[in-house]
């Protein structure tokens, strides 16, 4: 998808010092790097649809190489993918997945061709509680921009939609808070699950991958 | 314990539209109130540690509010609590329990006369996974600064060190999202004991914090 925009995809700007210091030292590089494939979810989706402000897509580029989210879908429509200063190799963007949409339309009949359910963070009515979802399945959730929350089509058009529990007198999480609950609720229902235990991509891809990663 | 702090304690900058627009309807307004001190968990506490950026200490805030926390213990030796320009009516600030102590040592003395188990969130040896624990009892989690993370002092004296599962390359998450992740994490296991169906404060309690909430 990615060849139809000429613009590269910046990198958002991640602190090195996040990097375990010992990273540069090559076999443990490697051996991190092959773990980190390892754990990859390649079911759990991400889409993000015209989130703009560059510390939450910083955050939440965080959690999805912590959580092992298989790949991140962007589609920006009004806003555009966050710009960022200062480029870092030890960047969450140079272990993510991303892959942009021109619509939403598009990036959902993307999704369902792999067979994923599409949950879009929305208070509609139709809203399931995160905790009542099955999030060890083929899934992808959408959030929003910060301000005007998902896009009615992007609400319409998904399979379901998903409210996170919230019992004070606020009525939004920050977006990156938002992300992470519900990222790290797939996470613990897939290490349940056993989706952990085993590596889910297939040995060549995590080959592949790891030749390109080694050499970033 | 805040009557020897000088300073008022700031409040964080909240957006007044997240709040519910129906919100200053008086009848719902007492009810959206209620409910909010119905739902409070008194014995699930957090602990900052001269966490000091205001977008993280608001984030905070705002996921305290949704999961009830019962307070939020600062301790801020170092850094001082962020001060942050313009106050709003709408602030999480004003609907969380903030109580300053001089030392940890103090902070964890006051904890311990409550029957509080206390767990700072550190990469130590004993380290253990959130998901292993128990968090449906009365337990405070502890939060440190964005760069120094929590201090020595803060880990020793702690009843146990908890780590949030991670299986990628960067080392650790945001302080904001870390911290939504493992209150959450308190949430849904207190929702799956019935912690949320019943009120936990007194009777008593619930009224007098009503009448000085509704004031406000």
């Amino acid at each position: 998808m990615r060849k139809n925009y000429d613009d590269p995809i910046p990198e958002p700007d991640i602190d090195p010092t996040l990097i375990d210091p010992t990273f540069a030292r090559t076999e443990r590089r490697i051996a991190r790097l092959r773990s980190a494939l390892e754990h990859r979810q390649p079911d759990l989706h991400l889409v993000l649809e015209n989130v703009h402000d560059p510390h939450n897509v910083s955050a939440v580029l965080r959690t999805c190489d912590a959580v092992g989210v298989g790949t991140v879908h962007l589609v920006y429509t009004y806003e555009k993918f966050p710009r960022i200063g200062r480029t870092s190799s030890a960047s969450a963007y140079k272990w993510t997945n991303l892959v942009r949409h021109e619509s939403i339309e598009r990036c959902y009949e993307a999704l369902r061709k792999q067979g994923v359910r599409i949950y879009a963070t929305d208070l509609t009515e139709r809203a399931v509680e995160l905790y009542d979802l099955e999030l060890a399945t083929p899934v992808a959730i959408v959030f929003g921009n910060e301000h005007r929350g998902v896009s009615e089509e992007a609400s319409r058009l998904a399979d379901g939609n998903l409210r996170i529990p919230m019992v004070g007198l606020i009525q939004s999480l920050n977006i990156s808070v938002a992300c992470a609950v519900t990222l790290y609720e797939a996470m613990r229902q897939r290490s349940v699950a056993g989706r952990y235990a085993e590596p889910a991509l297939p040995a060549e891809t995590i080959e592949a991958t790891l030749a390109e990663w080694a050499a970033k």
